[in-house]
């Protein structure tokens, strides 16, 4: 220490004092992981936005001690919504595990980019083997992969790899070089994929709503169906985008017969599983999607159905060399081909990023912590507590007649109590109905019944 | 507690045991905050990708106790680069703020998602004070803005609201409807910029690249020539792209008579300041990029110049209301209309992401705890070091030649001594160079007067 190879390396050493980090860590432990979990605290102490304007000091001007900073510090955790809490099923994610937590906060400790071995050397080793862990489960043996911030991005990777495996001109000529490219989806597909289209120039309306069941699953034959009208119109459709597990029912599409459809007509299958992916970890729910391996590309988002905290999305392939030569731009600054050590590790060039947070660390911990059967019981939960809701929900007088104006009223009420968060929104016909979201790992049957009498008891009045 | 309005919120407490959280914490303070910070530490203890597989132990398909979880928790540690180190000069990043590293912590520990003021009513109005400040400094009065994930893709922002604001049609019908656009920008730009373009469908050679002069600055009277000649061809640029603070070189392109040219022509002007921007906050440097507040859009990271952990990334135009119309795909099921709260702070929709992590916190938190004015001298403090850097080495005999396998050399040498870590490159036609990146708040001269000596003593015998 202080001698590199018997040479001093010098320089002074800071005065350590840890008090305020010291004070917060104290914080975060007892007003917001401890609470958080604790199904006896609100799940949010709601303020419309006027009122928590005067209630937190958000000028940032003159210098603040820190005594002051505490305190503001726990006013935000105050008027911040739970999202750990047991009762959070307003989105697709949720739960406070200690060692993802553990995990995410020491990602902030060291601060770095993902993009080369020389800054990220543990984090690219570890990236390397979880998404190498994924794509097993999905049985791509021999493909790529890359955390992306967020699923609506990883699908964005989607559309681009799958366009340039096709047309590898786009990159440098751009879609003008193009014939007149479209995308086959659900109705009930995520928005992430209009957006991305319009992103990437292709536009929106050349996305391509196909119909879905009763049950939200997409009809295969209507797939094909679409394919050959749009083909006869001389557009080019090049991408189907199959949903495992859909935003706002949970359905998964089937794969198997849709991937005959692209087998038979040349086109790329993506699978958008940032909500179901999870669904593959375990033996019960994985036949869910079954012919995942036929897919070219999944997007799988840890940070939902496998509660690891915002963000972590991962975009895999089974296509090996795609990612690189799609996205790469070889700069030469920070890709360097005459390094002294094996550059074929530095990933960055595979991402259309350039700094890139590490979002690997805090999955990894969680998953060390447990092992892959200890993953596996908790997505099972899950899954055994929404079938019970679903029972308890059948079982419950009054519960099966859903008026419009009902839900957005029994929200406000909720949210004003805080007693639990959980969305609502229309579907096609169906008017507003509650969206249960089960992606908590820790909750209960009991969670589940107090939905239940919670809702009913909020609305008895309506 | 454990009320709502009189009503039992039932349910159990869980045992709370925090010691794998507790140790951890401590050992992030010694081992990673303490030492990053203390100039008698190794900035990296470097193994090559083979060796370090060896060293660390990162199978995660058994469960793992909570004390070698620990201990692995300190080979990551260590055997990471300690980027907030003051001789970490590699990256266009550093340094370790306690206030910064306490935001990023409390933000993991809120874990939410920026997209509705419902989930995150407090960071919804905390980025917004932050950004309205941010555009205050850009002069931006009336504008709009955003955190993206890294300035390569809020420079993909810019790019396509300025494809949106000349060709609204681009939305719904791709770029096939729109004539052949073309982007300008200095030879030395970010290649953010050329991999936004692939991505968008404008393709790579659509990014026409105008001369710079020796000090890595865009000729303005090549900008124009340029205009001219790709027009007389037909195609039609409708953006140029200017950098406050170059990634190579640092170069501050000069906006003012940029501003001219994009004003007779009717192009947008677009700033990345991703590295340079953080010169805004200083009444010293702000001159360098004089006329910002002529630009249609400003890139700026406070995670490069101002010292916040990644990711911390601005976009901002000052056109109000193009982020919304551009990006928005008005998913029902998440940006409800009837809500009972003001919808008009939902801020989703103006993302082409869908959840997307709080980055706000880490630097309000900086910035509250320093005030305007610290902040500022804090900046002054990294062009004061620059400064004197640029002398010393003037001032030193052997540092005006340089040889081309003399950098990649010693920077082998110094990454195994892991005294400090700078970066190189080639340029043009100059060969292989260190690039010293200025960028963590703390350094000092007696930092500076080091990295010469350092260099000195690596490279004697070459
Ligand atoms: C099916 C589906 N795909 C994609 C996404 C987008 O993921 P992210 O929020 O990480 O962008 C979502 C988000 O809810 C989703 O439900
Ligand atoms: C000038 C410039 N623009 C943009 C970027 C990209 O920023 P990010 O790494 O956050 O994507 C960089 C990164 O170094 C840069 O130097």
């Amino acid at each position: 220490n202080g001698h590199c190879n018997g040479v001093k390396i010098n320089g002074n050493v800071p005065e350590n004092d840890n008090q305020f980090l010291d004070e917060l860590y104290d914080m975060m432990i007892k007003e917001g992981f401890e609470k958080s979990r604790d199904r006896n605290t609100k799940v949010v102490e709601f303020k419309h936005p006027k009122e928590l304007k005067q209630l937190i000091d958000l000028e940032v001007n003159k210098p603040t001690d820190d005594d002051r900073l505490l305190n503001i510090c726990k006013d935000i955790i105050k008027y911040s919504v739970r999202t750990g809490h047991p009762r959070f099923f307003n989105q697709l994610f949720g739960g406070l595990d200690q060692y993802s937590l553990g995990g995410a906060w020491l990602t902030e400790t060291l601060n770095t980019s993902q993009y080369t071995y020389e800054v990220s050397p543990v984090f690219t080793l570890m990236e390397k083997a979880i998404l190498t862990k994924m794509m097993g489960y999905a049985g791509f043996k021999d493909g790529d992969a890359i955390f992306c911030p967020g699923g609506s991005i990883a699908n964005m990777y989607a559309l681009n790899v799958a366009r340039y495996k096709f047309f590898p001109d786009v990159k440098r000529l751009g879609m003008q070089a193009l014939p007149k490219l479209c995308i086959l989806t659900s109705e009930k597909c995520h928005y992430s994929i209009k957006k991305a289209a319009s992103v990437l120039g292709i536009g929106m309306d050349n996305v391509i709503p196909v119909k879905a069941d009763e049950f939200g699953k997409l009809i295969p034959a209507e797939v094909e169906a679409n394919i050959l009208r749009l083909q006869s119109e001389g557009r080019r459709p090049y991408l189907v985008n199959v949903t495992a597990g859909t935003t706002v029912l949970g359905a998964y599409d089937p794969i198997e017969p849709i991937a005959d459809i692209c087998q038979k007509y040349g086109l790329w299958l993506h699978v958008d599983g940032a909500w179901g992916g999870g669904a593959l970890i375990s033996r019960k729910t994985r036949h869910l999607l079954k012919g995942i391996e036929r897919a070219d590309s999944l997007t799988w988002n840890p940070h939902k159905m496998m509660g690891a905290p915002l963000q972590a999305a991962a975009f895999m392939t089974k296509h090996k060399d795609l990612l690189a030569p799609c996205h790469s731009a070889n700069a030469s600054y920070l890709f360097q081909q005459d390094k002294f050590y094996d550059v074929s590790y530095d990933t960055g060039d595979k991402s259309i990023q350039c700094g890139r947070k590490v979002d690997v660390l805090k999955l990894w911990m969680m998953w060390k912590s447990r092992g892959d059967l200890g993953f596996e019981k908790d997505i099972d939960n899950l899954f055994d507590c929404a079938r019970y809701l679903a029972q308890k929900v059948r079982d419950t007088d009054g519960f099966r007649l859903v008026l419009e104006n009902v839900a957005p009223k029994i929200k406000e009420r909720m949210t004003m109590n805080g007693s639990m968060l959980v969305g609502y929104q229309p579907d096609g016909d169906r008017v507003n109905f509650f969206r249960m979201i089960i992606s908590n790992l820790e909750i209960t049957h009991e969670d589940m019944d107090f939905v239940v009498n919670e809702i009913d008891r909020l609305g008895r009045d309506l």
